[in-house]
């Protein structure tokens, strides 16, 4: 626990700063998925705009030579800052992480490609960070049965998806990303310098854009979101 | 490995049944969505096709009080048998299994809730059915980290998740079921009689409706392949 990480923080949004990473080249996805626009708005800006209703600041994690052609704009009064990306996941947090100012209280970090969090699954991830975790993350259970590759069953009931947006106290993620480790989820290097998880509830369209047929489901949920 | 079950048939459809479970009550979901309608063919008759396309009958079981108004049909030459499920989903696949003829070679258990199986997935379980496992199922990664309920980061590169429509010998399946055991997933059953199971490749978007907005991403998918 390393509660004193916020406890000196007033518990109001502009102690809070997320970091989105829209650092991929897209090699696997055949473009850069971050940059694809769902109903007018690209799935960046989509992920920025979420992050930016309960931030002061939102960092947003680049590739090198797509820095000066993001198209993105800010919210009011919400401060956005642009960087390069590192050759990792890790070293795209920890670029983001160095532009993040040192009064913040509680960071978040975010995945460019899942524009469908909602405000509500950061508003859960940061209370749990306010009330003491070290790393708070939003989790699913699982519909599929699962296996090891091997072959093995195991029981899904003691599983769960881990998504993101993924809250720490600044300190806790400066902490844990100091010895440059790397890694695809940055509560497991938390946890792996002694840190505390929280888990809260996540969101069933809280997906990862994997595949560009998921760009077209994910427009059709919005759309049956609108009609509801 | 059982795979006298097996090496008495020839290598053609006319030896494969498919069992479409579709017992669910629709409690969690709200409505009946096996019922559903999308894009002009209901989730059950559009698993009802998929697996028509590689089968020489389909048993499809439907709740008790669903059984005259299903609304489903069958394909040329693939006969079509209707009953009741039971309570559970493995008393639903025992109540099918009771309707598949006892010359059949190989058994599929497909959930009509997966309406996007495509018929190369099926050919793939059958094909690894026939060279020899007494359970085959379809498997794709895992997009989202992993944790265990209390907290614990599992790698998810040595997980996969399960998909139907899985496949056994049928003589395997029926004794993994003559016990009456209960379980959501009848490789697992196999496995616990002793019997091999294979992993084939699964399909992304081989998902099993749980949720409403489930149903406008799979008609948004529908499209989206219609335009490729």
């Amino acid at each position: 626990m390393n509660a004193a990480d916020v406890d000196q923080q007033p518990a109001r949004t502009s102690d809070v700063w997320t970091i989105v990473v829209a650092g991929g080249s897209g090699l696997r996805f055949g473009s850069r998925k971050q940059f694809v626009e769902l109903h007018g708005r690209s799935v960046l800006q989509r992920s920025i705009d979420t992050a930016a209703g309960c931030s002061s600041g939102v960092v947003v994690v680049v590739p090198q030579d797509a820095i000066d052609c993001t198209g993105i704009e800010s919210s009011d009064g919400v401060e956005l800052r642009i960087v390069a990306g590192g050759d990792t996941r890790a070293a795209s947090v920890r670029a983001g992480l160095a532009e993040v100012p040192a009064t913040t209280g509680v960071v978040l970090v975010h995945d460019a490609a899942r524009p469908l969090a909602s405000a509500a699954v950061f508003e859960r991830v940061i209370d749990a960070v306010r009330a003491g975790a070290d790393a708070a993350v939003p989790v699913t259970p699982l519909a599929d049965s699962i296996r090891t590759r091997s072959g093995d069953p195991v029981d899904r009931a003691d599983l769960v998806a881990v998504q993101t947006p993924q809250g720490f106290p600044v300190g806790a993620l400066r902490r844990a990303h100091a010895d440059g480790a790397d890694a695809t989820d940055d509560a497991t290097l938390v946890q792996a310098t002694g840190g505390t998880v929280a888990m809260v509830d996540g969101e069933l369209w809280n997906r990862k854009i994997t595949d560009p047929s998921d760009l077209a489901a994910i427009e059709a949920v919005l759309e049956w979101r609108a009609s509801q």
